[in-house]
């Protein structure tokens, strides 16, 4: 290991104190302006930034935000870890990046592999695991460490969040389909003790009943999304005897399942079944065959986050309080369901 | 804060004393390895991991181990990331990641924020930045943190990597555009300064030479891997007096932008001009017309270059040493470039 610069050579270096050192690096309000602003050029020099650590276990701020998401490889989440960077850089603070997989327990190891990290707040979108009680948010609360959820959210006082209205996204898409003459249409679901998903699949029915169609639990599965599991779940939707003439997706990657298991089955997309999905992921849009979906505003949303969790760093600790932002959904009207063509928004 | 657990608490639980704990804790052979688990156990069960900050400083272990690659938005990246993890949790260690978007003062920010957060280790892609040098690849080598790079690397002495053949790729890329009847074959590529890119330049040079076709120096441009940029040069290439009848794209990103501007330009693929790209994306294998791509086994370079960093770190600290993994890649065959059905490895 090189030779770490200490407190003392600074001292030394200043013909200070080392106390006076250490008061003024813990921004002391009984060291003058002008000491402290010698002391950090001089420790800046010194690279004393290498022991940030052990400042941080002193001040505890380390100028590192942790972001967590269920998965770095879809669009969405690193549109959203963009706008959040991109909020906080400038800030001066940086950020790091886990994956929980959906998977509870990596989320639980996430937490607390970022507390280890001395982390200064962390921004999450939760997973999709068991979802029971975990006392991982409890610790971050515990530690005030300031926890702000992003799109997938859960209800904890005093704890910030960013979503979108995701119940009119999903009534926008199914009114979308209505309005193009669909009568049966299907919604391909994913884990409803997830707001996301549920607020998706309520959005969904209430268009269905406002619009005075039947409303059918067989034209309704939870599954993951999963390119696979869309597939298999199309395949029993098309084989029913009265089958869907439309398919509301929750999720884009779903929506790419059923567009090439209805394609699969000789079928034409949007003449005999519509296809609408969630997210605007690229491919929806550089798709031959390009897919309607609902636009999250992800960088957007990203950027919010970060400047809530900004807010709730300048705020004093005693102060309680959570801000909850919900952004408008729009709807990206494109190939895969555009049967009519009266719709003057369309995209194609 | 919550009242944390220390070596006290330990030592008042087993009524030895803080500094036999301590010794414990930091796995010092004096202790027996009944009492050390025995410490273990009860920090374990006293919630004592919560502490693992002030241990990471005595010890210099934190568990964590950072990665960092130009983006996570790219399937190759992620999929890395995806093969690193699988092989580093069960190794008892926890991956964070932060991106540098080919900018090499992130690439510095990076590198010194995962040294603050005291990782055990960092493996990294280097970005696209100026490539000047900077001493951070150095403050973690003198920290003795080992770097191993993966894709993307420099030559630095001690340091180890996992690449996969890119010469080899690029040369079967263009030999397969050859056997197609294609003679005068662009070449969109990157940033030469970095040895991916030059490699794969010198494998499409090699190949069309070895073929004895006209090298010709205006059917090459290095740009940045983006939609548009791709877009205004094969736009270039196509209003030239003698046109490319195939292009050759460094990256799957810029292969996408061939054929929007090949079609947009009312120009058929294959048949006029046959595109391959390079990574094997997913959205290469999803579109109406796939494409033609050199895939890079990104997971298996993940796996293999966590299993190059668990034998460093098992390694006595005196050795140095360095090992150098090369993949072999395959050319993924799609319809964009499959203008003669004679190749029956042919995947469409």
């Amino acid at each position: 290991m090189s030779k770490k610069t200490t407190i003392y050579d600074i001292a030394k270096e200043l013909n200070i104190t080392a106390a006076t050192v250490s008061r003024a690096l813990n921004n002391n309000p009984k060291i003058s302006s002008k000491t402290k602003e010698l002391v950090f050029e001089t420790a800046k020099k010194m690279n004393y930034e290498q022991n940030k650590l052990a400042l941080a276990l002193k001040s505890g701020k380390s100028y590192n935000v942790g972001v967590i998401v269920p998965r770095i490889d879809s669009n969405f989440f690193s549109s959203v870890i963009r706008g959040i960077e991109e909020e906080l850089y400038p800030a001066g603070y940086h950020v790091i990046i886990c994956q929980t997989h959906d998977q509870e327990e990596l989320e639980i190891k996430n937490i607390n592999s970022l507390l280890n990290a001395q982390v200064d707040g962390v921004l999450m979108s939760i997973s999709n695991g068991k979802l029971e009680e975990n006392d991982s948010f409890n610790r971050l609360l515990e530690k005030n460490v300031p926890l702000i959820f992003f799109d997938r959210k859960k209800e904890i006082n005093n704890v910030s969040s960013v979503t979108i209205d995701d119940f009119n996204g999903a009534y926008m898409a199914t009114k979308h389909l209505i309005d193009q003459g669909c009568k049966r249409i299907a919604h391909l679901s994913n884990n409803r003790k997830l707001e996301i998903f549920r607020n998706r699949y309520l959005g969904y029915k209430q268009a269905i009943l406002d619009n005075g169609l039947e409303f059918d639990e067989n034209l309704i599965e939870e599954i993951q999304s999963k390119v696979l599991e869309g597939r298999s779940t199309v395949k029993r939707f098309l084989e029913m005897d009265r089958p869907p003439d439309a398919i509301f997706s929750s999720s884009d990657f779903t929506a790419l399942s059923a567009v090439q298991e209805i394609k699969a089955h000789g079928l034409k997309i949007p003449e005999d079944i519509c296809v609408v999905g969630f997210s605007n992921e690229p491919f929806t849009r550089f798709m031959e065959l390009s897919i309607t979906s609902v636009d999250q505003s992800p960088k957007e949303m990203g950027k919010i986050a970060a400047q809530v969790f900004l807010e709730e760093v300048k705020n004093s600790k005693k102060i309680k309080s959570e801000k909850h932002v919900v952004l408008t959904p729009e709807l990206i009207i494109r190939k895969s369901s555009l049967k009519i063509l009266k719709n003057k928004k369309a995209k194609i």
